[in-house]
């Protein structure tokens, strides 16, 4: 027995769930910078959000080891080698990704207050200040409640039954990734930070696709992770783009109608002056896809893709391709990411609808690094739909539509009057799943 | 890190397959007292047997590392514990099973020598001596081959294939488990030492066992394990009671027809006078069941069960039934243990067709330990068929016919000569998977 190490692990209050600022997705880095330069000064509230009612995470996790988990992220700073690969490695081909104003400001970061209340068997979780700090909650806090969820299960669970779960689960990833493995030319990356099970498991995951697909890098399939941390340890590409915050802040600062329509287009103009290649990625479902791109301007159909991340993907993808015909640009030299919900089925339908006509990509999330359907009595361990999202700016409420209803998110007459400014038009609800 | 124990390890020239005299099936143990006593001046020849030719163990395994582990097996003597263990134990409810004159032959006990030659890829491993001492090698002498086996194609795999490979494993175990759990009344123990992957995995699946179906000894389904050592660890019953080698033995030993007719009953005699209750199980098949049943005395329908080793299980147990009706025996006070290359679905099929009309129990051997069908390249670490069987007695070859041709050992001439005076008859050959 290794004496010293148990006296050392003993030290130990907690078991940190987050154990680095770069234990986040790489888009929110970007979307920091972005922030940092164009909107240094607007103040954002985000809310964490349990879709799933059923999953009383009030009764499941205790207030304490909350709070712990929150004050121990809050304690972090960024280690000099997480600065040091953030300011020497290439991301997207591209070296010094980060300016060094913003990289100044990070090493310096630590991430502000939060404010946690109980309510209906639910914790209410909101965080509010600069917009480019407070959004810097986001990734640790949803992966703070989804793993002590998961911790709440496993307490109750025995050796051997921790054994068989894991042992189930890792079966049933690496035949998933088994199943992949015939999609030719498939391209596919880790999304799963948000909601994972566990960060050991992510980081298993993550192994697991490196193994049986191979890394991009070498000729692979598995083109990356969206976590910072994963990708520094792993050798692995960091990828990310932008999403849904962006715009959605943009459009509760307007001042007037015109402004509000004007707000998603704004976002990317401010996106295209910073980012070139593969970071050109169009996220255009925010206030429903149809209306965004009819009313598009030609520069954005000269951007490399399109990411669909709600509604169906199909009909998504279908329209997309229209969009960039009716722009005289060429589908076969444009890239559609799909990553919404996916699982395998789905992705090696898409894969064979659309390889070939574009170019395909998936960002796999919950159903790669939480797929516990079925491993735990009553399923409680099964995933759910927590987010956690921009509810205000400067005071004005924040809007989502997306393109599946089920999804839309803000005051209700604020999501009319969205509904009408940006021609939303009639929507089919799909089931949010994860 | 804890450089005591990597020291310590390292000071280990081999990984010992075989670390116990435990390490071996308890009823080696009862036939060697019984052997002990009744034959003590028989000397008998055992050789390995690998049944699957297109598994060709002496290109698989170094003959340096099968001959450590053979000397290792052979450095081996019974510890006191161990000893305690036997002398102060109860068995099949029995104190002192193990009489004071055997246990101190036992005390002073080590492996005889063995003979190994290569020959066609095959190893040709042999052992000769006083038959108590010789019959000792049979199960260590297995478990080291089939784990050998293990070992070589193991050490091609990587780290991550190795843990998909045992969380495959685990998984399938545990799923023919549960299924087993939906059978009431159901009774099973652990008959699979010989031909285990791996002595960590056959205790891994018997903890499994006790986890998933609870040990009888609390009202569950798991009765016990053949396995001595694992019953002494896991606080377990030892079971199992006689084998093929007594009759085939005793039949080589016959100096004539007549004699060799009565030998498989001059067998059961002698263990009449030794053991009672659950420890007179009838092995029937060594020359065909029916002629066996056919002639049987009248005591040994008394008898309080039969066990099922080749053939048709449902046939064989019908015409256990229909025996035991016949000499005015009610088959409900009976046992019928069935024990030949069982899998779940098998089991279930036998439980429903006899269970209610005998006792039921099941002694389930390589597809516990052992199942690794399809879950390595080539299917190379499938089981496969290696026995160690008894060759000659003073001199003389010996036979087993069993109810299955394809099971049928021994020179030619003497099979035929055999079949004729056991009245064998016609026998459907059945393919022999494990």
């Amino acid at each position: 027995m290794d004496i010293a190490a148990r006296v050392y692990n003993h030290k130990w209050k907690i078991d940190p769930i987050i154990r680095s600022l770069l234990d986040t997705d790489f888009y929110k880095l970007l979307m920091a910078q972005s922030v940092f330069r164009n909107k240094p000064d607007t103040v954002v509230r985000f809310s964490l959000i349990n879709r799933a009612h059923s999953v009383r995470l009030a009764e499941l996790i205790d207030e304490g080891e909350l709070r712990e988990q929150l004050d121990y992220a809050r304690s972090l700073r960024l280690t000099r080698g997480e600065s040091t690969w953030l300011r020497g490695n290439t991301f997207y081909g591209k070296r010094q990704m980060f300016r060094p104003d913003f990289m100044e400001w990070f090493e310096n970061f630590q991430l502000p207050a939060y404010h946690l209340e109980k309510k209906d068997g639910q914790y209410e979780l909101t965080f509010e200040g600069k917009w480019y700090e407070a959004m810097m909650w986001e990734i640790p806090a949803l992966a703070i409640l989804m793993e002590l969820r998961s911790r709440a299960v496993l307490n109750r669970m025995g050796r051997f039954d921790l054994q068989i779960l894991y042992a189930r689960a890792m079966t049933r990833i690496w035949e998933k990734i088994e199943a992949l493995r015939e999609l030719p030319g498939l391209k596919i990356a880790d999304f799963g930070t948000r909601r994972r099970h566990g960060f050991l498991w992510q980081d298993w995951t993550v192994q697991a696709m490196i193994e049986g697909l191979g890394d991009a890098a070498q000729g692979g399939a598995f083109t990356g992770t969206s976590n910072c941390l994963i990708a520094m340890r792993r050798d692995l590409e960091a990828v990310g783009t932008n999403a849904h915050e962006l715009p959605m802040v943009y459009a509760a600062l307007a001042k007037n109608d015109e402004e509000l329509r004007q707000a998603p287009y704004r976002v990317l103009a401010d996106w295209h002056e910073e980012h070139d290649g593969n970071l050109r990625i169009i996220l255009p479902d925010t206030f429903g896809t149809k209306g965004f791109l009819e009313h598009a301007p030609d520069w954005l159909a000269g951007w490399t893709g399109i990411r669909l991340d709600s509604g169906d993907p199909v009909e998504g993808a279908e329209t997309a391709i229209s969009w960039w015909k009716s722009r005289g640009e060429d589908p076969h030299d444009k890239l559609i990411i799909f990553s919404d919900g996916l699982d395998v089925a789905e992705m090696a339908a898409l894969h064979h609808r659309f390889a070939g006509r574009v170019k395909v990509s998936f960002g796999w999330g919950t159903l790669l690094t939480n797929d516990f359907r079925g491993l735990a009595p009553n399923d409680s361990l099964a995933p759910f739909s927590l987010v956690c999202k921009a509810v205000s700016a400067d005071g004005h409420p924040t809007v989502k539509l997306s393109d599946n209803p089920e999804k839309s998110t803000g005051p209700a007459e604020e999501i009319d009057r969205y509904r009408r400014v940006f021609e939303t038009g009639a929507q089919t609800a799909r089931p949010v799943i994860v």
